[in-house]
Formats: C-alpha cells, structure tokens, sequence
C-alpha cells in the first residue's frame, strides 16, 4: 500500500521523524497505563495523595500520546499503539502485580519516568536537524516529564 | 502476600465479583487503545465524523474502566491492566495496522464492540446473585456500550 | 424491509423490551406536551412556582423520552413519536383546553403521573427477565417520576 | 369563560395575531416531534452528521414554540399544543414510519421546512399592521429556519 | 453649546426618536425603581415568589434604560435619568410607601407596566418612519414587558 | 490530655472565645438538621417555595457552622458537633415528627431562627474584648440568620 | 393524622422500603455528622489529605442522605432526621471527643463505614421484591461507600 | 399601621440603626443613577476608561443599595428607595446635565462619592453602640467607596 | 451553472436582498480588516484603550459578517468574501499604513464607520418590501455600528 | 518616519524576522478569508462536516495572524493586513467564486495550506539565526497548520 | 511634594492607619515570598501536600498584600512593597536557603505565621479608634492567617 | 549537603542551566514587584489603564517565575526567590518611592523590561547547548516580554 498522507518532509526526515514519534507513542501508552496500574493498586500512608499524583500522570502521558500520535500521522506516518505493540517495544521498565507499597510505587514511577525521558533526549537529538517542529513537540514533553520526575523524587528525598 | 484489603463481600462473592471485573478491565483498556488506533488511522471521505465520534468511544471505555477496576478493588481484588496482560487476555478482535478506510473501521469498531458486549452479558448473569452492586455496573457498562453498538451500525445500514 | 440494526438481545427478548420501550416513548412525549400546555395555560395565585415547577417536568419528560427512545433503538427496534402515534397510543389522561386555575393544573398533572408511572411500573415487571438493562432505565425513570409526584402531590395536601 | 389576561391590542389585532400565533405554536411543536422521530430513525453513512443536526433543529423548534406560545399568552390568547391538536392542524408535511435512509430524512426535512416557513412568511404580512411586536418575532423565526432550510439543502445539492 | 455627537439621521428624525428615547428612559428607571421599592417591602403568603419576580422585572428594566439611553446617544442625543427628572417625567403610576401585601404590590405592579406599554406602543407608532432602528429598540422592549404583564396578571386571574 | 493546637490568644480569651464558638457549633448544626427535616416533611399550598427556601437556610447553617468550628480550631479550642451533643445542648426550639402544613414550618423556622440569633446576640457582646476576630464572625452570621428572619416573617405578615 | 402523600406501593411494600428508607436516613446524617467532626479534630503528619478527603465523605453522605429522604416521601411516608431521632437509632459506632491522631480517626471511619455497609447490605436483600426502585438507590448507594472503604482502608494497608 | 416585621432590636436601637439605613439606601440610588447619567453622557479623551469606570461604580452602589434596604427590612423598618423620595432627601450633591467633558465627569464623580462617604462615616459612629451588626456594613461600604475615591481622584493628580 | 440553494423569495426579491447582502459582506470583511490594522499599528498615549476597543469593533464586524454572508445563502445567493472582491468593491475609506497616532486612528475609524452605515441605512430602505427579514437583519447591524459611531466620536468631542 | 517603537534585535535581525513576520501575516489573512469563503459556498454530502471544519480553519488562521501580527510590532516592524495588500501579496492560490462541491472545496483546502506551509518552512530556516523568539512561533504556526493538513487531505485518501 | 490623594481621615489618623497598613504590606509581601521559597524547595514523603498547601498561603498572602496596600492609597498613603524595603523591613523570620525537608518547612511555616500574626492582633488594637474600616480589614486578615496556623500546627501535632 | 534531587543533565549542563535559571527567577520577582509598586503609586489622566495594565505585567511575571523555579528544580538545582536575595542579585533597574506620574511609570516600565529581556536574550544563546529544554522555556518568556514591551513603549510613541 503506498502512503495515503503525503508529507511536507523528505522522505529521510519523514523516516527520522516518523521512527521518534512512533517510538515516543509506545512510550508513552505504556506510561499511562502504569500510573493507571499504580493509580489502582497502592496502598500504605500517603495513599490519598500518591493515587492523585498518578491520575495527574495518566492525563499527562495521554495528551502528549496524542501530540506525537497527530504529529506522526501530519508527516505521513502511520502511529502504532495497540496493545501487542506497546507490550513488545515499550521503552519503560514495567510495573509488578498486585497491591503495592506507597514507597515503592514513587520508587517505580520515578524509574519509569527517567528511562522514558532518557529516550526522549536522544530523540531531542535525532530530529534537530530532520524536523525542528517534531523537535519543538519532545522538548515540550520532556519538559513535563522532568518537572514530574523532579515532583516523584522529591517525595523521597531527604536533606 | 495476603489481601491486605478487605471485602464485605463472602470469599465466593467475591472470588466471582473479582474475575468479571479483572476480565472487564482488560476489555475495556483494549478497547480504548483500538478506539485511539482507529482515531488516529482513518481515513475517507468520512474521515471527520468517524474521527470524532472515536474520541467519544475511547472516553466512554476509559471511564468505564476506572469505574471496573475501582470496583475491583472495593470488593478486595486487585486489577490487573497493564500492556502485556491487556495483549494476553483481551476479548475483543483487535485491529489491523496502517491505515484503514473508514468503512472498514466502521465494521471494526461494531465488531469489537459487540464481542465486548458479549462477555459483558455474561458477566450480568454471573454477577446477579454473587453481587448486585457489581451487576449494576455491569448493567450501566452495557447500557452505553450497546448505545454505541447502534449508532456505529447506523453508519452502515440501509433501509 | 428487514430490521437494519442488529439486537444482541434474542427476537422475544427484543420483542418485550421493544414493546415496552415503544410505549414509553409515547407516554412521555405526551406527559411533556401536556406539562407544556399546563405551562403556558395556568392562572392563580401560585401561577409563578407552578409555571416553573412545569417546565422541571418537561426537561425530565425529554429527557426520559430519549433514553428510551435510544435505548429502543439499541435493541434494534424503530421507535416511533409522531404527533399522530402519540394522540392515538398515549395513556396519559390527557388535559382540557384554555386558561386554567393553578389547583386544577396540580391535580390533572398528579393524575396524569399516576398514569405514567402505573403503566411503568407494569413494565419494570414485563422486562426484569427479558432486559435487565431496560429495566434499568425503566427503574431509574420511575425513581424520577415517583419524585415529582410527591412534589406535586404535596402541594394539595394537608396535615 | 371570560378571557381572564387582558390585552393591550384591540379585539381585532388580538384575533389577527392571536390566531397567528396559535397555529404557528401547532407547526413548531410538530417540526420538534418530526426532527425528533427523524434523529431516532435516521441510518445510512451521514448517520453522525445527521443525527447531530436534528437535535440543532429540535433546540430550535422547541424555543421558537416557547416564544410564540408566550406571545400568544402576552395578548391575552390561550396557545394549544397538545398532541390531539398538533395531530389534526398541523402545517407540516410530516414523515413516515421505521428507519429511513439518510438522503430520504434530508429531504423530509428540507420539505416540512419549505412548508413551516411558507405559512409564516403569510403570518409575517397577516400581523404587520396588527401587532409589529408578533411580526417581529415570526421575522425572527423565519430568519432561523430559512438559515436551517439552506443548510439542510446545502447537503443534497450539487454544483 | 453645539451638540458634540453627530448624528446619522436627519435634524426632525433625530427630534422625533431623540424625544422618544429620553421619554423612554425615565418611564423604565422608574419601573426599576418602584419594583425595588415592591421587592423590599411585599409582605404575605406569596413573599417568595413575588420577592424574586420583582428582581427579573429590576433586571429587565435596567438593561432596556442602558439600551435607551445608548441609542439616544447613537442619535446624538443627550439622555437624562437623574432622580429629579424621573421623579418630574416619569410615566408610570407610582408605588404607596411602606410595607404591601403581595396581593397589592401585583396590581401596583400590572398598572405600572400597563402604563408604561401604553407609552411605548404610542413611540412605536411615532418612530417607525423616523428611524426603524430606534422603533426596532421600542419593539424588542414591548415584547418584553408585555410577557412580564402576562405573567403578573396570571396571579391574579382566575379562570 | 495536653492541647495539641496552641493559641494567640491568652487562657481567658480562649476560653471566652471557645465556650461561644462550641455553643454556635451546637445550635447552627441543629438548626440545618431542623430545615432539612422541614424541606422533607412539609406539604401544603406553599410546598415549592418552602421546599427551596428551607435548602437555602440549610446552605447557610452548613457554612455557618464550619466557619465557626474552625474558627474555634484556629484559638485551640476542639469543636463538638456529634448527633448526641447536638440533641443534649441545643439552644434551638425544635420541630415536630411527621407532615407539616406549610404555616406552620414558617412558624418553627422564625421561631428556631429567633432563638439561635438571640443566644448570638450575647455571644456578640460576650467576645467584644475577648477576640475581635470571633466577634467579627458572630456579626455576620448574625446578619445573614437577621436577613433570614424577616424573609421567613413577610411570608406570614399582614400589612 | 391520616397519611396525606398517596404511595405507588401496596401498604406491605410501603412499609418494607419506608422502614429501609428511615434508617438509611439515619445512619448517614450520622455518618455526615462524624466525618464533619473528624475533619475539624484530625492532627497528625497527614492532617491535611485526611481533612480533605473527608469534606468528600461528607459530600457523599449528605447527597445521599437527600435521595433516601426523598425517597421516603416519594413513597409516601415521612423521614426522620432531627438531631434526637439520629442520637438514638443510629447505626454508626461513633467517634470519640476532642483532638485525633490522623491514624486514629482512619481507623474510626473505616469502622463506621462498615457497619452502615453492613446494614445497606441487608436492606439490599429486604428491598429487593418490595420496591425495586428503593433498591436500586440502595445499590447505588453501597457502590460509592464501597469504593470509599476501600480508599480509607488503602491508607492503612501494607503489602 | 403596626409594623409586620418584628425586630431583635429594642425600640431605640431600631430607630437609630433604621434611619441611618434609610438615609444610605437613599444616598446609594442618587449615587447609582448620577453614575448611569456620567456614563451616558461623558465625552473627551478617556471616554472609553471613564465609561467603563461609571459601570463599576454603579454596579458597587446598586449592590449596596440592596444591602442597606435590605438589613432595614432584617431590623423590621421599611425601606424608601422611590424617586421622589430621591429627589428630596439625597445628600450627593448632583451632576448637570447635558454633555460633558471627561474631566468635569472625575470631578463630580469625586465631590459626590466625598459627599456620601462623609454621611456614612458619621452613620458607623452613630450605630456602634446601637447594632454593631448595621455598622459592620457601613464599613463594608465606606471601605469600597473609599477606595473608588481614591481611584477617582488618581486620575486628576499631578506628583 | 444553476443556483442549486433554492428560495422562498421570488427572482426579483431575491436579486435586491441578495445584492444588499453582498455588498454588506464586502463591506464588512474591510472594516474587520481596517480594525485589526488598527489595532496593529496604534501608538500614543489611548493606546491601550483603542488598542482594546479595536477588537470590540472586529469582533462585531465579523460576527455580521458572518450573519449577513448565511443570510445571503440563506435566500440562495452565494456571497463572495475573498480578498479581491474586498479590495475592489469595498465600500469602506480604508486605512493609511505604518505606525498611526492614536487621534488619527480615532479620526479613520469613525470615517470608516460612517461610510459603511451610509451604505446600510441605504440598503435598509431597499430591502424593505422585498425581504424584511433581510432588512430586520440590517436594522441590527446599524444599531452596532451606530453604537459603535458614539463611542468613537465620544473619545474625540468636546463639550 | 523613523520607528516609534525600538527593537531588541539589530537591524539585520531585525529586518529578517520583520519580512518573514510581514509575509507570514499577509498569507494567514488570505488563509482566513479563502477558508470562510468556503465555509459558506461549499454544497454537497459532507456539508455540515466541511462547513464545521472550515470554522476551526478560520480560528487557527486568525489566532496566528494576531500572533505574527504582535510579534512584528514586538521587533518594531509595523505590519500590513489591509486588504489590497492581501490581495497582491498572498502567497495562497485561492478560491473560485460561487457555489462549490464539497470535494472540490477539500482539494483547495489542502492545497492552500500546503502553498502556505511551504514558504513558513523557508522562513523557519530563514530565522534561525535571526530571532530564534520568531523562529519559535513559525515553529508552532507550522505543527498546527501540518496538523490540519493531515485531517483534510485524510478526507480524500483511499487505503 | 505635598500627597496628591487626599484622606478622609484626620491627620493623626491617617499616620496611625498608614503606618500599620505599610507595615502589613511589608510583612505579607516577605510571607508570600518565603512560601514560594518553600514551594519550591520542600522534600520528604508529604512533599505533594505541603507543596500545594503552600500554594494556597502564597494566594492568601497576595490578596491581603494588594487589599492592605490599596487600603493605604484610599487613605492617601503611599504604600512600599519593593524588594529592598521588605528585605529590610519585614516582620517575618525568614526561611532557610536550599533543600528542605517537609517537617522543617512546616515549622518554619508556623513561625512566620505566628509572627506576621503577633503584629496584626497590635494593629488591630492601634487603629480601633483611629480607622475602624482598616481595623475590619487587620481582623479579616487576622481570621485567615489564624486559620492557616491551625492548618499548619496541625500537621505536628499529636494526640 | 549533597543534592537530593537527580538531574537528567551532566554536570556541566546543569551548572549552566541552574546559573541561568536561578538568575531569571531573582529578575521575575523583582519585575513583579515592581509592577506592584507602580500599580499602586501611579497617579494621573492615564491611572486607569495604566493601573490594569501593571496588572497584566504582575500577572505575567508571576507565571513565569514559578515554571523558571520549577524548571530549576527539574534540573535539580534550588531555586533561591527569597526577598534578600532578590534585593541583592536583581537585573532590573529600580523603581523610586512615592507617587509617580503614569508618564514617568510608563518610562520605568520599559526600562525594566529592556534590562531583564536583554539578561534573556543572552541565557537564550547559553543554554543553547546545554538544555535545549531550559532554552525553549526562555524563548517563551522573552515573546510575551517583548510583546509587553513594546505594549508599554506605545503609550509614549509618536509617528
């Protein structure tokens, strides 16, 4: 099938362009559906405001799902991010079964969120040159994820 | 681990409240990401209104999966919606990848809804007894979904 | 001409439900019409809390008419609630023509409930097997309509 | 009965207007209960689009029914628009029963349309000399419905 | 002094809708004031509601003196609305001091809007060849008032 | 049990300041439990607008009183304001089991109201130099309950 | 004093859902009351998310404190929620006086929570021939103080 | 006519705290009608500020009128707020009429806020002692007409 | 090609109202253009408030615009808005370029105002008998705009 | 003239972002004009989806035109939006006159925004250097305006 | 430079008022300040709570600040909130440099509360009988912060 | 002390980012207020629009100093907006005490916008490398400053 959606790009900047937002979508699909996890299953003290947190992190990971979903498809890229895929090629470390310990779970979500942001800054990289507008879309969502990344770790540091 | 949340509901009431609603979670979740693939991959002359009206399916099963996974754990159980377990053990049929005309996503989404509102039926059958507070979501779940069921056949049918 | 909108209920099943439902329907569009001419028709010391307290019973009619008019349509039954279905089928008691005095508008509007809910009531009966979700929608109408018959009520009563 | 609200027009005026408004009330209440009929029964590939439109129509047809029924009140003439009424007077063309093919509902609609308003354009001369204040308002609901006739024809035209 | 704002009417239209205009802001400042005056001091079985319908007549009232008063000087007229000249022009019948039965304030109140229409109908006529805008004004506010009229006479009549 | 919330004020203010908080607590959670009881059970030619005033009361005593229990809270002094507490010191006169015609709620609500705005009277002249703070608020809810009062009289009043 | 509200209801179903209904009137403004006194007690290191969350306990027991009172009357028997009435036959088990540890008042409102549940439950099954319609209020009912025992539980729990 | 409103003050308290109301409720109108007329009628190079200005101060002395009629009523004296009554006892010292430049609007705009604010100064030492409920709301209102005194006067200094 | 939007006027209605409602498009779009460049290019001393009071007067030119363009399709017309058309058949003074004193925009836009009212009242006559729903239309316009006219003049007279 | 407002950038900067800011403004007013133009010619089967979507086209082209426009002035470049500088400047490639087929109307759609996009591509290289403040807002013109581009042309794409 | 904005108070009133009220301008500018530090250096396990707590001190602390401030210019005085003054004249103790633990921030909190809380409760004493319409404005001040020392304290206290 | 939050950054990246960070944050503070400090001491025929326009500014500033803070914390630097800090390190230019004339305010204005835009400016070209996430926050601020600066400066311009 030839592409249905023609491109304002090149084809090897539609090919960079496409593999970051493709990628970023996987990403972030699973990074909403572990903070829904999360949100679910923590127990312990800071119960209440842990399970609030993490709804604050679905609504995040679900708008900027969408950006770059959009964004792919305004270059002419089909997004992928059904239930298989995201199971296969997700970026996030994951997430255990079962009720979880308030600790653990800021332990888990600020790991998820460092591995998810790591990949974002290569991206940040890759498509400088290729699409400055894609570019513009991962710094704006690397800076929400760093600011939450800040906000997860400060509940467990100590001074 | 024990549970450490407690049910007023006896260990069989429970035990069949829990894996309907486990089930329905995953379901659900599958049913969302099908919604926001087929948003995303559209395309044809009624590109716009099936766009649209894919938006409406994905808030009405988001919110019925928070409602499910809620009540799972009300009633003890812990919900399990997480990308692998969705991909092993959805019931609906899936979607193909790239993207798709229209019609064909009209046919998909009235597909997948009714192999969801299928189980669903089942589940108000199983729950009757074991937990009426369950079957009315059950119920409530069905209302909506079998609403949707209509206004997506609607699009194809001809007098 | 075969039915264009598939059922997930069986044919019996569609039959009592939709029979119920087409009823329904024509029962509320004439308790809306009836409220809306008891609305512009009224005079009396209590015309102002009497004229608003009609158009309450309006919005609920609609809206009832609606749901039930949907949910019909989701079982795959046509619901039908044009002028001349409703002046022929309706089982309202209906209203008399020209100005009228705030008391008797009270006692034709608890009339004219008693008769809805009657028949409503027959059918929560009618469906409890055959549609678990009609029935649902009838309770949860029959919640609303008890309600505003109270009200009503309460406003000839004495102590 | 004496008519119990005086008017500020002459007995004339008030019949001339009072008239007028009166069977544009029976015109109005049938267009909302035909659009309505039309949104429940409408299938075929502009099922959404459609559907949506309807209730634009019905919002309209129920608000220009409340002011010409209020109007008719504020001359001091009782307004009519029960179902037994609207059965036998109304101007509309009406439309037939059980599911209808999208393109058949546009020109239903585009008909009863064309006939509500030819009889107020009459009802627009009828009260210029008897009551400026009941033209004005028939002038605005023309403008509305002639807006609505062309939007609704605009969808089965061709250039 | 030379009138500053130029007007888009001829010298005797601007006299003929100049004097209509300033006539009719006196009449509507006194109604909004008498109807303060009757929503402090109703008292009797119907204080409720007379006390709150008294607030929609104030409502109406203020906004129809700003509309006046703004056309006059669209027409480069100078509007006057000081206490003294409403205490000196005004049309309405006036409002007894001190505390009203409801029953009272509902006749003070159908007189005083009765002979402020009567005003307003008299401008409507003497407008329409000098300035259709201005006389547009005087009709939107007729209808109006004349809605209101009915609705105070309904508490009163009986059928 | 040492006081775990330490005061700006000095031991006697605090105590005249708590002593007067804890008593308005008391009668401002009688007197919403009393118009709630009152917006259920009243029947009669008034019900409509007896039924919303009395939720309008309820409204007000409801912030009253968490007004008031914090601002007892704020000087250190721990608010009572448990069913038992409320049904032993309770400065309110009451309200009778059962249907009540609408005259008499309009008496037991002047009467209750006059009660709790006569006990705040002495609160207002006890706390003067105490805690101008306290007294601050005693003044407005006085002022709010004193505006209640004469609404709920002119509905019986007689000029 | 004959029964001056009329019941849809047979005098054996009335009394089966009246008795519930009374009851369930109770216990909850009981509930309202502790949480309202936890929320003004409550210290500790997580003062401010348990003073929050239980201004949402409140909320919910107040709206549904309103909707079985309504009920009640719906069904023609009259509530009782005066401040005595709840002191005597409350279901709740109470909370002590003065200032709370925040983990101390956790444990009394999941306390609570249960044995309202715990009745609910039973007047589930008591409802459940006699009036539907009061069932399903209870239903809805048990599913929102379900869900709330869970989340005050969670706060308790450890893995 | 005995007075219909009972009082919770003693005779000479209601007579000091009643006519100091009386005389602000009249002092507010004037104040709320000389600000319509500047609105209507200023002219010059802050047209458009000084305009929009007038509509704040009529909106703050309109909502004060009410206060003060209204607090008369909670202490059983009728309030006085008709025209005529306006004309004659008003303490703002007036606007002329006809056009006027925006900077004779400032002035006359601050002489005649200086004007009222100087009787209400004297009305809050007048009924300190006599109802400190009254008092508080001249301070209510003197501490915003104060500071629209000095926004006023902010436009015509020079440092 | 033939008109494909019929009309309920006859050809030569038709023709006046549609060639009445062309030229007010086009007239429209240029004041709308006229205003923003406006606002763009203002400077000195108002330039706050007639930067702010530009956008008032784009909005209302654009709002009509809007209005007179549908109306236009309404009685099957099609208008022509394009930037051409408004260049060369444009009714309006226009606007010189570069940056503009804030007394000589003030000076432009009441030219610019004056000319397009000129043209409306013009139309207003024309369109009298053949379409007086097209003329209510244009008497609203002119009641904006000659609302507008004052507030611009107002900013520039002198007393 | 010499430049009434200076500039933070040097004059070649200042020069660069100045004529991309210039040209930019010019094709989004073109871009606007063109898409109403449609939005009310435009006939056909997907009428009300085409004439919706043009709307949210109007609003993203006049958002960026203010956008552009204040940036201009906000490096001290006055820019141009008058209409005979659109009409000779604009690098869109225009509309055809009359009534348009639905189709037709997507065709030109995409092929406007694609003439757009293409020259804010260039200027999005052509500033890098220059302002990368200016640069940034290209940036963001460019992702919504490809964003778009993908929707309308989705509309015409086959599988 | 004699004061451009007249008082209505006595010199020696004025002095007294315009001391207290630059003094309270002083202290809330240096507490909303030290609470935004605190927002945003706060770590530990409550860090969401104390951080968003922190959010609604810094709005508290700024409305207070602007209503103090123009509180002073309505009495003629010239308030001072500018970085160096409130570096060297505030009341408040200051907060830490760098990281902070929750338990910490929270004492710090209630210190600086407790502070600017001491220099009120003077205040209101010193301008009781120089400006009680600024003493109204220190209790209202007064009754907040207080509230908030509770709020504070109580997250340290124990039972 | 070590760092208790971790930065996605290296080392150098972060000293650069922090620098430039923290360096902002003094800036924003003290342009806010600044911007406080004249919105209450600006006298003079501008105050009005001066005085809301100082509003905005405040607004601006405040928004950008928290995501600048915030932005440093991300980085896992502290932030340090302490009123101290700020008198010592700020980039703007001052503001005198006293009155000021709103000539002499709008001067101070730009002034200090020039200052802290032009300290922007170079963190936009140092943080180019180091955080291209850092830099597009800068870019934000420098636009909307900008934009108000030249708001500001076209209140003084001439053509």
């Amino acid at each position: 099938m030839t592409q249905p959606i023609t491109s304002t790009l090149d084809p090897e900047q539609q090919r960079i362009a496409g593999d970051a937002l493709r990628g970023t979508v996987v990403d972030l699909i699973d990074l909403s559906l572990i903070a829904k996890q999360a949100h679910w299953n923590v127990i312990g003290r800071n119960f209440r405001s842990v399970h609030l947190a993490l709804d604050e992190l679905v609504t995040a990971a679900r708008e900027f799902t969408d950006s770059a979903a959009e964004r792919a498809t305004a270059v002419g890229v089909s997004p992928d991010g059904r239930a298989v895929t995201v199971a296969e090629k997700s970026g996030a470390i994951g997430f255990p079964d079962g009720w979880q310990q308030d600790t653990d779970v800021i332990d888990a979500v600020v790991g998820n969120l460092a591995a998810v942001i790591s990949r974002l800054r290569e991206r940040i990289d890759a498509t400088e040159k290729a699409d400055p507008v894609t570019q513009d879309l991962f710094i704006e969502i690397a800076a929400r994820l760093e600011q939450l990344h800040w906000m997860w770790q400060a509940q467990l540091a100590t001074a």
